[in-house]
């Protein structure tokens, strides 16, 4: 094989998920299609990567700084919703369920893995909220970690007087009770709500 | 999310196998790793286009005309090696097995999907067999495509005065026959060998 393709495909597998068959698969799609199209993935890989930063307010992924979400006007400036990483941020633009504002973590706090409060977005998060904000909400997942997290962050932000949420966490939409796991069943029963 | 992202993300999600989940998952690996590692990326990916081409002798996706394999001294030149694709062909180079020649036909013959001999490259095969060429091996895949290109293939060397072989099929190696499907099952006893 030639050396540019070794090249390639090392870059390639570094990707997550991509082991070594992917990275032939991808490459031999790349090859095979038009050339057009493997120049355009290479020059705008190389440009997203020039032109995208992480938002200094929110930590949202932007060609501008602040990000497009921090600067819109008619977003609610009352609410900040607090997720673990900028793909929580873009599913929860896709529900189209939110109109605050956001923070990005960059991730949860794993004592285990030496991610300590120093090691996320925390501190910044801690100084942008006196002001508009009359309400948090903490986004982080389900699991152990978000939990922990999401504890870690109420203790610190209920002393600066707002008011701290956590979005609720039970058997998904369509779920079927029969496949759903003892942690989630157990979520969904003590977390129940009266039906007025 | 800014205009950049948005066609990183559409590209990406050209690829196989990558769906929108995947796409947004490589983008924020690749804003989220070192800049540099994006600019080899996209550059790479981009001169690989641009440098790699089909061995207009034997199929394979190389910088040299013809391709190193083609070049390669050393290899046997009495034999050829039949594959569907260049993946094949890694696959067959990566076991060792193999020190001849290759021929890659670019697909198998599909009627149903309008893939006939002249969309493969079966002509060019024919024409360079007559020579230094003793026997061609047929290794397209054991699939009832691959079954009906080899003897198609059968029928056009044959006539020329070479020895023609098929790969062996049956169970695979550390296979338990337990797991095995019946048509290999089939096949493996169908194509049993004396123990001598």
């Amino acid at each position: 094989m030639s050396d540019v393709m070794h090249r390639a495909l090392d870059l390639l597998r570094q990707l997550p998920t991509v082991g070594e068959k992917t990275a032939t698969r991808l490459l031999h799609y790349i090859l095979s299609a038009p050339p057009e199209y493997g120049r355009a993935l290479g020059r705008t890989l190389a440009e997203v990567v020039d032109k995208v930063r992480p938002c200094p307010v929110c930590g949202n992924l932007s060609e501008l700084e602040p990000c497009e979400l921090c600067r819109d006007e008619r977003r609610d400036r009352s609410l900040l919703c607090v997720v673990e990483k900028v793909a929580d941020l873009i599913a929860i633009e896709a529900s189209g369920a939110y109109r605050g504002l956001y923070h990005v973590l960059g991730g949860v706090l794993s004592p285990l893995d030496g991610r300590g409060p120093e090691q996320l977005r925390i501190r910044q998060l801690l100084e942008r909220l006196p002001g508009e904000f009359v309400e948090v909400i903490l986004a982080t997942g389900a699991g152990v970690e978000g939990e922990a997290t999401a504890l870690y962050l109420k203790q610190k932000i209920e002393p600066l007087g707002l008011r701290v949420s956590r979005i609720a966490s039970g058997v998904p939409v369509g779920g079927e009770l029969e496949y759903v796991d003892r942690s989630t069943i157990n979520r969904a029963l003590n977390g129940r709500r009266s039906m007025d």
